[in-house]
This record gives structure tokens, C-alpha cells and sequence, in this order.
């Protein structure tokens, strides 16, 4: 079953903002086994949307689209899904009746404008929208769909769960042949990742796609009925196998930050951190504090970025500073062991770096990066060198001293 | 001039991360005069990319294509581009050189695979790459184009700007139709902005589009010639006519982040700023530090999570946390003044609220916020309430933070 997807808003198109309902849409579909390959933007220019709607209808069996269903002027979408169908629109007086009372209950005049709202393809399904007043629908016509839903991600999500999940579910049954399997490293290349799973991967007959990023390199496998005839095959087994070939450098099977997989080891192991950061400038306690419950785990943080505020609050000593200069291996673990002594935790995380654009030498150049842990089993300091833009190093630096963290913390929860 | 542009990848439809060289490349041709009406995005399905390719071709003049240009299994583009016109991939005797050069610099083995890359459509003009190995091409057909650059962003702009830009303006001139005014907004809700300039742009005959977000509200103007040709109408003046209306909501013509206009006026009045966050969790701080250079004006940081670091560092009275509770105006204050006192700055910023999801109670529920300053000219603190979640809630807290040392420098300044 090929499905397509079109979103439709000139907003779209040269969008500061991203487009959510395709991708949240791609996802749910997936997992109920619909292909979907093909995604289009497209602005509100009819001629286009025109052109964009007869081009999937001719492809895929089920076209949804987002969008372009409200009052206002660039709201094209029911007008040209009708004429591409040959289907004409009609006043709909239970719809009418519905979006009346709703203005009625909030005592807002309605305006000829809303009640256009009304109009749908004739002998379409109404799907009700509990937030907004705009309804969704779906037309059939020669074995195609065409599932029409409003472009507010709120209104669109909930018009899916509440009706159209089950429809499509009612009409075609259980079409789900494969099953997922995502994971998180940090660490390893793309190659490399790529050179260890796959003559594992390639054994099971599973697809999969590597994605590389700032914070590591992703894998999503998709198992499918190769996998699961193949004898003993089961997920928890090829997990283990992957862990085995992969080893310490997966930090998650869910799609979550290293600070969520931080969080579950503190917590596990018990024990409280505070964090030093200079170069990192609050990255590193903003992604922590972004985990609810954390001020249990998390005492406090400092963003040193003077050398005076380093020597007045961590005891960093002046001759440290003047001897190796600020961004250096013995500040950084100068840093971590202030603040683990200064806020009394556990652990004490410390970062000091070369964030650029400027303030780079020969020796220190832009991306020169320490970071320090002070534990109760000793202080150690690690150094990288790291390209990029000031945002790209700043994010970069978050995610190895998170790494770092988290390896400590794994340690600690083996033993 | 009809272009549309293909985004490659099965990662962007059940995208993780959101597909950005369209929108760069959307802005870009908007700026220079051409129409993007349509973007597609294609997993990396050899069908749907045939389809979706040819179906680009029929409708407009230019196709852009990004990503599947590298040497992994799942690259297809230069395959279909080639096959879609008719074209013969030969091996590109420079491109070869080339790549054989940068592996040999980088000192690693290269492999067949790496070697495909410098297969190329016949009689294509090949986009040199400098940060990456795969390089792009540009193919024509019947008056047709198809440009073709790899996904990774840094490549594809590197490659529009140093190359495909200038291609296009040395082929069809200057098409410049409209100039982009961009301006964005703190403060007032989207009907307020649009209520307010509405009269204004609708008498000047500027199109114009309102796009609201959690960093305020933005507004995009297109002034084509019916602006230019209305008399005195010009750009400065049009500009003062909207501060007129919009007052201090306008925080920058630019687009960029609330931090990078505080930076600036921090320079511009030479005063210094610590910070000291709890809700915020270090997010005010991040953001400051995203800016190249805050390092003379940004002292220090402190993320007093815990109410014993409120006390040790800033000096929150015991009586007051009491009293009041870590979540109030007269913390913050405190907070706004110890800071400031601490670090010996000319401002103290301070954040406290509930960020969720737990913490909150009917006196004080989830996303209650306050902020304080502590200036030259007093100390005083702001309360607002928030609605969303955990993430949602700590970035406004540190945009209406930000805004209020904006509001307070700009007076400053002023003066």
C-alpha cells in the first residue's frame, strides 16, 4: 500500500519552522506497515497544488494532505481536491450545525467566512476536529483515498488518533510486516559503525540506514520477514549481538539525548554532580536540566568564564592559569575538583575549550577542547580538537563530556 | 522561472532531523527572484526517486536535487538524473585526480567505492566540493536543468555560493523582482502584530507573511514594484513607519536570536552581565555564549539549582526561601542582586521558576516564572506564567528574561 503525503503553505517552503504532521504521519504509518516514499511541499499557489495532487494520486493508493483547510484567503486545498476527483463541494448542514454551536459556546460571531468551512466534497467522510473548527475528510474515487486534515499539528494529530488510524485500519486490516529497531552511538565513524554491524546485519537480511550527526551516529534497522523465519532469530538475541560487536559506544535503543541515558545512571548509581563549564557556556547543565526530576540528581552549576570567576569559586590557582593558560588539561581538572568540593556531590564535570570564531593560536587553536572529571575514584582530564563553528564546538564539547560521564557512569553501575 | 528542488533520503521522511538545505536554497532563489512552489522529499526508493524526478522535469525549468551523492549503498541520484535525461555515466578523469589528491593528503587508503564518486552524467559541468569528497554536477536537457549537490549542508552551500549562484546569474540575468524586509517581534500576541501593521503594509500594497513561535512573532514583507512605484516610498522610511506602530515589541531587522541583539547593546553601553539561573537551568547562559565575542561583557554564570548553592553563592537568605519559597519574586531578587554583587558586574540577570512536569502545586503551578535585574538603576523583578512543556517552558522563560535586559539596555542606551 504506497502512500503519499502532501503538506500545503507557502510558510512551508521558505520555512523558518518544520514541518511535523509529514513526519509524525510518516512514522505512524510505518509502524503500521504503509510505505511511504515520497513527501511534498507545496505552497499555496494553486496552479502547483494542482499539478502536486494529481502527480501522488497517479503513484500512491492513499494521498493524505495537511493544510490549507481554514477560512482564510490562501486556503485552497478542498477546492482543487474536489476538481482533481471531478467531485463538487456542498454545503454540509451537520458540519454547519457543529462549527454554530461551537461559536455559540464561545460567543464569537460567526462570519460568512467560517461557514465556508462547511463546504466539503460531496459524498465525502466528515472526520471531526475537537480542537479547531476546520473538519477533515475522505474521498474515494477508483480505489484511490484522498484523507484531507487541517495543518495545526495539535488538530492533526488528534484527527488521526480519534478517526482515521481506525478507518484505514477497518478497510485494509493489520498490514505490518516489519519492526523497528533504532539505536543510538557516540564515538564511533560512520564507517566504523558501518564496518562492525554489517555482516551481522547482512547475515539477518536485515535494511537498515545510518545517520550521523553531532551527537553520534544513529542506526534504524527494519526487520522484516526474512529476519523473523530465520530460526532463533529474536530481537532481545541481535540486540545483544549488536552489543557485542558495538560494545560501549551504543548510549541508547530509544531516540534520546546522552542527557536522558546521564540521568537513568545517576539515578541508578545514586549519586549527585555539579558541573564547571567555561567554553561550553551552560550547554551542558541546560541539556541536563532539560530531563524532568533532575534537582535531584543535579546540585548546581557554574559557568566560569573568567579567569577571575575561575580562581574566586573553583580555587583554580593563579599559577595554574598563568603556567598552562586557562584552556588547559590542569584547569580542567583544577575546575573539577573545585566544584565537586565547592557543592559537595559526587561528581564534579568540568569543561574549558576554544569556542572560536577568534581567541585561537598556533598552539591553541579554535577547537581545542579539555574536559575533567573529579570522582571518588580520582580526577581525570581528557582533550580533543574539534571543527566547526562556534555552536557546532560548543555542542560538540556538551556531548563528549556527557560521554564521558556517562562511560564513568557505566563503570560504576557494572561494578 | 519555475524551479522545484528534491530533497533524497529515506532519514527525511521519517526524519529525526529536519530537512534544511530546501529552506536555505528557498530563501536563497526567493532573494534572487526565482519561484520554489514545490519541494519533494524521496526515500531512497529507485521508483519513486524515477517518479518524482521526471514529474520535477515536466513542471518546471530548474530541478534541484539534494543528497545521495556519496559512496554508501543507498546513493542513487546520479544514477536516475542520468537515466531521467538519457545521459551516460563516465568516469570524470579530474574528479578522479581530484579525490585521489584529497585522500592522499588526509593520509587514508581509498576505496572502489570512494572511486564511484567521480562517475559522472556526460557532458555535466561538475561543482567542485571543498569540504567533502563527492562533487556536485549540473546536467541540461531540452532547456532543461537538473542541478545536482550532496545533502550534507555544509557542502551544499559551500557549493551554491562558491559556484551554482553564480552559474545561475551569469544564465538568466538578475530576475529580482521583490526586496525581503524581515523583521521579528517580542512580546505581542500574532493578532496584535497583525492588527498593528495591517493598515500600514495594506496601503503600501506589501504582501506579507506573520509566522509566530516561541521566540516571538516575525514578519516577512515582499515589496515588489507596486511599493516601489507609490511615490516616496522607500525602505528607511517604511521601516520607521512600522516602529512607529510596533514600538519596542521590534527586537531585530535581522534574523537572528534575541542574544545576539542583547550582545550588542552590551557593547554598545560597555556594560558587563552575570548570570544566575534556576529554572533556566543554564540556558540564558548558553545562549549568551553563542555569541562570538561575549566573553568581554558575559563575567560568569551560575546555576543555583538547589536551594543550599542559592544560599552559599548568592547569599539568598534562609528566612527569605522560607518564607517565600525558592520559586518567587523576592528569590529572584535576591538572586539579581547576588549575583551582581559576586561577580562585581554592571547587571545581574536571575531566572526561577517550575519547569515541570512534577513540582507544581495550585499556589504555585507548573510554568509559574519570575525574573529580576539588578542594575545601576535598582533591582526589579517580572512574574509570568507559561504554558507547554518542560523544553517549552525554559526557552520562554530565557526569551522574556533576554527581552527584559533588552528593554532595560535600549532604555540605557536612550539615555
Amino acid at each position: 500500500m504506497n502512500v503519499e503525503i502532501i503538506a500545503i503553505g507557502t510558510e512551508l517552503i521558505n520555512a523558518r519552522v518544520c514541518e511535523a504532521n509529514s513526519v509524525f504521519l510518516a512514522n505512524e504509518l510505518k509502524k503500521m506497515g504503509y510505505a511511504v516514499n515520497v513527501v511534498t511541499l507545496v505552497s499555496d499557489d494553486e496552479m502547483a497544488l494542482e499539478a502536486v495532487l494529481c502527480a501522488s494520486l497517479g503513484r500512491a493508493n492513499i494521498v493524505f494532505t495537511s493544510g490549507g483547510l481554514g477560512s482564510t484567503h490562501d486556503d485552497i486545498t478542498k477546492r482543487y481536491v474536489a476538481k482533481v476527483l471531478n467531485h463538487k463541494l456542498t454545503l454540509n448542514a451537520d458540519v454547519l450545525d457543529g462549527i454554530k454551536k461551537k461559536y455559540e459556546e464561545r460567543q464569537v460571531e460567526m462570519t460568512a467566512n467560517i461557514q465556508k468551512q462547511a463546504l466539503l466534497p460531496r459524498r465525502c467522510i466528515v472526520v471531526q476536529n475537537r480542537f479547531g473548527t476546520a473538519p477533515g475528510f475522505i474521498c474515494q474515487e477508483d480505489e484511490k483515498l484522498i484523507i484531507s486534515l487541517p495543518g495545526v499539528p495539535k488538530e492533526f494529530r488528534q484527527m488521526w488518533s480519534d478517526e482515521v488510524k481506525g478507518f484505514l485500519n477497518a478497510r485494509f486490516g493489520d498490514l505490518t510486516k516489519e519492526e523497528i529497531v533504532f539505536l543510538r552511538t557516540y564515538g564511533l565513524s560512520e564507517m566504523e559503525v558501518s564496518d562492525l554491524v554489517s555482516p551481522l546485519l547482512q547475515r539477518y537480511g536485515i535494511t537498515w540506514g545510518i545517520m550521523p550527526g553531532e551527537e553520534g551516529v544513529d542506526l534504524e534497522l527494519s526487520l522484516g520477514t526474512k529476519f523473523f523465519a530465520s530460526g532463533d532469530a529474536n530481537i532481545p538475541k541481535l540486540k545483544d549481538e549488536i552489543e557485542q560487536v558495538l560494545g560501549n559506544a551504543i548510549y541508547s535503543w530509544e531516540n534520546v539525548g546522552m542527557e536522558f541515558v546521564i540521568a537513568h545512571l545517576l539515578k541508578l548509581n545514586d549519586l549527585r554532580i555539579a558541573t564547571a563549564e567555561s567554553c561550553t557556556g551552560g550547554l551542558v547543565a541546560h541539556r541536563l536540566t532539560q530531563v524532568p526530576g533532575i534537582s535531584k540528581y543535579f546540585e548546581r552549576g557554574l559557568i566560569t568564564y573568567s579567569n577571575e570567576s575561575k580562581k574566586a569559586l573553583l580555587g583554580v590557582k593563579p599559577s595554574t592559569l598563568n603556567d598552562h593558560g586557562a584552556v588547559s588539561s590542569n584547569v580542567a581538572l583544577e575546575m573539577a575538583m573545585g566544584i565537586r568540593e565547592l557543592a559537595g556531590t559526587d561528581i564534579g564535570l568540568s569543561t574549558t575549550g576554544i569556542a572560536g570564531p577568534d581567541g585561537g593560536s598556533l598552539q591553541k587553536p579554535v577547537g581545542l577542547f579539555y574536559c575533567a572529571l573529579s570522582t571518588l575514584n580520582g580526577c581525570f582530564s581528557h582533550s580533543f580538537k574539534f571543527t566547526g563553528d562556534r555552536t557546532v564546538i560548543k555542542f560538540k564539547g556538551s556531548q563528549v563530556a556527557l560521554n564521558i560521564l556517562r562511560l564513568y557512569l557505566k563503570e560504576k553501575k557494572v561494578k
